[in-house]
């Protein structure tokens, strides 16, 4: 660039007090305010926690080298960096900041690092699961909007591990998608499918994330659970799972995603069901009810909730594309 | 691991409100107070950034995948992650609180990502830049501690980059390292060697960080600059360059290394100089006298300066290996 055309206000002789000022200036031109925000937050933020906990040069040093493993080891079926959000909780959270539920709705959870987007599209009643070691399980669900009226027509992805508390993505030489389904509700809002009983199984702890739970004395696990994901125009996204009771890792999930109200008892199918929907009688069964809400309801509750939050944290701010920014005329 | 060692506090039903407390209730048995405080730190401050900007999944997911590709594009000879700290004021702000300056000796600055570790071990009066379009220029400089006496055998690494803004691990064909070397004072303290003029140049903004900076409308450009490094056993590490007076980009430096006790005015070498050192009378010449600090003169500034910073956070703190833990006892 030509120098001549510096005309960022100047700086220079910055110190422990005054380099965070400093840093906001220097980024206040970015023309979106919404990421001007989110950096000045940023900055303040990581600036405050070399200053709280007066971060040495080595401790500095040892987190750029674990970020940059954490970069390393994420490929096109691993994302560590996903993996690192859940098990600091920052998944949980952001997922319930964006996608908050009213009463009665079904609540969302972590997405995890494990969904793709090369699964099948296959109709109602269709095998998701080939692992022979699997314990065969129904799964016949629902899908219903806040007044109770049937959803048709919702996209629904689901995935789950095989009976190893593998993905099918965690194979090298995985041939293609198992384990892993797109479905459609049909015109009363049903969905049903022939998965395997979920296990309990370690997140991936060979890399650098499970290095920090091993140094933080966490356990890996995940109690055994079903994904789910929904999707239809007008509808808020809906990102979730179903957890088995009485899980021994249902108190401990090393993501932090377990929900009372997801988590469902396995029944048994009986002779109608068998020959209904062509599974052996006695088998395992899975049933839900999903509860969607509407993008517009969805929108203005997350709004509210900004609303409330920016008040609390006593700033004049107003919302920018339903986000909150300062509120600076 | 067997279920039945699950011991941890048990977490189920997290919510915006609650996530972070039961995120340090899962950390609370790292071994390791210093860990720990800086887990819950981080952990802390991460959440409240995310709760105070209401994060979006969009922007979480973007924030992903721009530290993923920080990550893929590091390299043995590119450290993008540090370049990320520099430029948003972190590796300043560490730098200043973890060796913190008395008045009278040589003040730090930013690493930058270009040290290597390759460097040959040259004697006072090498030639340590090859690029024939560089300007020559001769640099006479002393140690000294901080009675003013001279001390020998610091070994000082120094490095630059050539007359066209790069420095050598930045060509893909580097076949050995250029514009960099490893020396040590004499007994008089003095080191001198023979370089080139430093030139403005831009950081490398080809990757993730370059794309941060476009986006927040700034220039990838520092100032002109030599690097310099010093090393004795029983002195504190000392970080710093030597930066020319009236550069364009003297008050505006991408990632904020600049302070006014290490700028400098090229002088010319005169007749004496010219002979005593073998180089062009009326040369480029650059002379500083750098002041090292003890160690142990160090720890009790940096301990001082953290206990007031303690004090300021209102927590009941104590000194663990020389750095904050809360006080339990």
């Amino acid at each position: 660039m030509d120098p001549s055309q510096v005309d960022i206000a100047p700086h220079k002789d910055l110190t422990i007090e005054n380099i965070t000022e400093n840093v906001h200036m220097i980024n206040s031109r970015c023309p979106d305010p919404r990421q001007k925000y989110l950096m000045e937050r940023l900055v303040t933020h990581v600036h405050d926690f070399a200053r709280e906990t007066r971060l040495s040069t080595g401790e500095w040093m040892a987190a750029i080298q674990f970020l940059t493993s954490v970069g390393k080891i994420c490929s096109d079926v691993r994302q560590e960096f996903i993996l690192l959000s859940d098990v600091i909780g920052l998944s949980l959270l952001v997922d319930s900041i964006d996608h908050p539920k009213p009463p009665a709705s079904t609540e969302g959870t972590v997405l995890g690092p494990f969904h793709t987007h090369d699964a099948a599209h296959e109709p109602n009643g269709s095998t998701i699961s080939h692992d022979p070691d699997g314990e065969p399980c129904l799964v016949l669900c629902t899908v219903k909007d806040m007044a109770g009226a049937p959803v048709a027509h919702v996209k629904i992805d689901i995935w789950e591990t095989d009976s190893k508390g593998f993905y099918d993505v965690q194979y090298a030489d995985r041939e293609r998608p198992d384990g892993r389904t797109v479905m459609e509700s049909d015109a009363h809002g049903v969905f049903w499918f022939k998965a395997i009983v979920p296990v309990p199984y370690p997140i991936p702890h060979d890399g650098p994330v499970g290095q920090l739970l091993k140094m933080l004395r966490r356990h890996p696990y995940r109690p055994s659970h079903m994904h789910f994901m929904f999707a239809k125009e007008g509808y808020d996204h809906l990102i979730t799972a179903l957890y088995l009771r009485d899980d021994p890792y249902e108190t401990s999930d090393a993501v932090f995603g377990v929900k009372e109200s997801l988590i469902v008892d396995l029944g048994a199918v009986n002779a109608e069901q068998a020959q209904k929907y062509g599974v052996k009688e006695g088998g395992k069964l899975m049933t839900y009810d999903f509860v969607l809400v509407s993008d517009e309801e969805t929108r203005r509750l997350r709004e509210k909730e900004a609303i409330v939050a920016m008040k609390k944290l006593g700033r004049k701010m107003k919302l920018y594309h339903g986000l909150p920014v300062p509120d600076v005329d």
